[in-house]
């Protein structure tokens, strides 16, 4: 069938208004937050379950590449068709569709963006806790498909922990419906974190939770990131598990007092930004206990914040923190691995080793409960050689988290970026039967291929032309700093 | 081959008191804590991942049946093996490998059991959370398989919230090795529950979390179990979470009282055993606002434990329930279904009718945090017509669990009890994605064959000639009454 004959087909299903298919609006949906870059060859618009099942029987029948897109805020490549093919932008499909206030729950379509939930359920005195950076623009079921984190995950976990049931249209255009807790296979989990290569999840269930009736905030300073991470095992290990554990390097700190003035002392090594929460009464005791715990652990100065507009500086200076980087540098590089929280000061130590071998500064803002770092390497990015320094510092702070005993990834996802990586993680039988279940869902690779496993050459071969085509070089950096303030 | 060179083969694999092969020996693995049946042909005690490595190869050259076993208090019938073949018992690999104290974590072989790794990590001030009913029999790997849960789950999670990562040996003899913090699709979750018909644990990494600094019991008196059931309601709304809730009701405070006499108040129409813990400061705070929301929602009497012997006393009862209902009646049928929280009263209401009709007494011990019902019908096992009732009666209540959005089992898993009510809570197309799911692991379908999902015509026959050949009937009840206590 060729191209003006499958626009037509997508337009009868669809509406004209439904699919894109000229070059210069195809263009708008090359890119996601990554460094990663495909044209696909349509974008289209569905309303509902079955206009997903239409499109999926479409594409399975004329072997085209098809993948789901949310707001394209991911920073793996995800979202992006390597592969050209079909784009299925989920942004029509956004409403809430039911609210379970008793039951802890509710029922939402994935193009809903992440924050308008929270929003919405506000008044029946609930949250929904999984925070990512982008939470203003990013969409539930991207948060799906990457299994996103933030900052306040700590004590209550990830998307996987917060999501009770999905409606999946898988790439022959079945329908499954999955239950966390009901018995059988737990595909739900499956299907979160696992890129839109197994189905288009079209109806989620997410877990709400009870809004905390007291939040306070704690903005502690030490002398280096060593005695900072000690700290953060002894926190972990009292029980009292905050809602937070953020650290900033002084790098990081001397970047967002620059740029933001909230007050952060400059000549600290590194500061916590400690989330405490719970009722009222007793949230006095958790502090002065966290606070001791920090003191004994070579903390010089902890504040407490005494008013919601103190709360909010010191959030904001975490929050600005990337965009801040531009005091610094051009253009920064960015890591996602996840350490053992034991390991954090010998790995730190071995990011400012790799830093001082290259010559190049980076920096560290990172979600220090869970171990997930975020190392930026400061550079610009015009100088190539620099450039390709960039990238083997990078490589070489991946291998000293995976060494560690870690992963490549906290909550960016593998998308393209990582994924030649995960051969360093995982040895072959583990990857083939993952790439088995991959088979079960997706058995002729139309769905979103070549994404977070191990590139075939197929892969890599369209990928290359593909960029040769585009003629623009690979950039390294995020072009829009501090859109995406907490990564 | 023919089962004397098979015995030999495993006999030169795992010594000659690795395996059993007589009739007498093969008699006691016959059975689990269920009511199900199964004569296996050979049992077998590796003590390394390789001797389960060489028994899966064996097995599958052989298209012989092969299932993993631990401790056989399992009650849905997962370690029977109804098709004959090979039971792997993996209790000689029993052995704790390592505690990571810091990062708050161990790896513990499948057959430790449940109890002896809280017991050997308290010198760290850590546990493992989940405690079913029989934690100081069962074993981690049983755990594993069935999704385990237990009273002191409500805050924490079940098993899946507690496993990072395992080692497993898949139907072909390949090992592949799993861990939740990595990417890719999340295999560890996919296994957890699995009921061994994925693959054989060889190695379980669990998480510890730190012992809390104080527990404190609350024994808590209602009219009814509406009213006690709206308290629970209540209770979970405030954001608040105690570490555990169960209920009873006036059937199971009668039948406890004259077993176990622990003072609970036999004119209550449902008790609430509450458990709440954290820092010692701010607990008080917590007591107090957990016993006004349940005087607000119309508890008549509120005792807060004074000392651990009289915490240990409400406890006993609670966990003496199954037990205690010898009392009353000669047998029980219980259920194992889960409801949304905000139907409780209705269900429970539903569950009462039920009884009426069939003229049946029926007593409820449960997880109420959790909607975890566990009605016990009560009656005489040896009076025919009655037994076809309280199975006509069971099937009515399983039936109102399913149609409130609710689930045939919370934690006892499907095996073979349950199988065939698979197909009342999933449709075909989403039964169909898990059996490929199965099918990418065990495609011989060797491993477990005919449990967790609804029974092909040659499993039927061949359960049908085996019960037959085995001239036993089928009880309906547990034939050692308190040996588990807290289902």
């Amino acid at each position: 069938m060729n191209r003006q004959t499958i626009v037509r087909e997508l337009q009868n299903l669809l509406g004209p208004r439904g699919v894109l298919h000229e070059d210069a609006d195809l263009a708008l949906y090359e890119y996601d937050g990554s460094i990663e870059k495909g044209r696909p060859d349509f974008v289209v618009f569905p309303r509902t379950t079955d206009d997903v099942v239409a499109i999926a029987k479409l594409a399975t029948r004329e072997g085209i590449p098809f993948a789901p897109r949310g707001a394209g805020t991911g920073l793996s490549g995800g979202a992006v068709a390597e592969q050209g093919g079909i784009i299925v932008a989920m942004s029509r499909m956004n409403k809430i569709l039911g609210i379970d206030a008793a039951n802890l729950r509710a029922v939402v379509q994935p193009g809903v963006v992440n924050a308008d939930i929270s929003t919405a359920v506000a008044q029946y005195g609930l949250y929904y806790v999984p925070d990512p950076s982008s939470q203003k623009a990013c969409t539930i079921g991207g948060n799906v498909a990457e299994n996103s984190g933030g900052p306040h995950c700590l004590a209550y976990g990830v998307t996987t922990n917060h999501t009770l049931g999905l409606e999946v249209v898988l790439s022959d255009g079945t329908v499954i419906e999955t239950d966390v807790n009901a018995p059988g296979y737990d595909l739900t989990g499956l299907l979160v974190g696992s890129e839109g290569t197994l189905g288009i999840v079209t109806k989620i269930v997410i877990r709400l939770v009870p809004l905390a009736e007291m939040v306070r905030t704690l903005l502690v300073s030490f002398s280096s990131v060593e005695t900072a991470s000690e700290a953060v095992s002894a926190i972990i290990a009292s029980g009292t598990i905050p809602a937070a554990i953020e650290m900033m390097d002084n790098t990081s700190i001397i970047a967002v007092e620059a740029a933001k003035h909230c007050g952060y002392p400059t000549d600290a090594g590194a500061v916590l930004l400690i989330d405490v929460e719970g009722l009222r009464d007793g949230l006095d005791d958790s502090i002065t206990r966290i606070a001791d715990i920090c003191k004994a652990n070579g903390a010089f100065e902890v504040r407490i914040a005494q008013s919601a507009q103190e709360r909010d500086k010191y959030w904001a200076g975490r929050k600005g923190a990337f965009g801040a980087m531009g005091r610094l540098a051009p253009s920064y590089y960015v890591q996602d691995g996840v350490i053992p929280r034991s390991q954090l000061p010998q790995v730190l130590h071995q990011v400012n080793e790799i830093g001082a071998k290259y010559h190049l500064r980076i920096a560290n803002v990172f979600h220090a409960g869970d171990g997930n770092l975020h190392p930026l390497i400061l550079f610009d990015d015009r100088d190539e050689q620099v450039t390709e320094q960039v990238i083997a510092a990078g490589n070489e702070i991946i291998q000293a988290c995976i060494d560690a005993g870690g992963s490549i990834t906290g909550e960016h996802g593998v998308g393209i970026e990582k994924r030649d990586l995960m051969a360093r993680l995982f040895d072959a039988p583990t990857l083939a039967a993952m790439l088995r279940v991959k088979a079960a869902f997706n058995p002729d690779n139309l769905l979103n291929p070549c994404k977070a496993f191990p590139a075939s050459k197929m892969c890599l071969e369209v990928s290359h032309k593909r960029r040769a085509a585009l003629k623009q070089p690979v950039k390294l950096s995020r072009t829009i700093l501090g859109a995406m303030p907490i990564p």
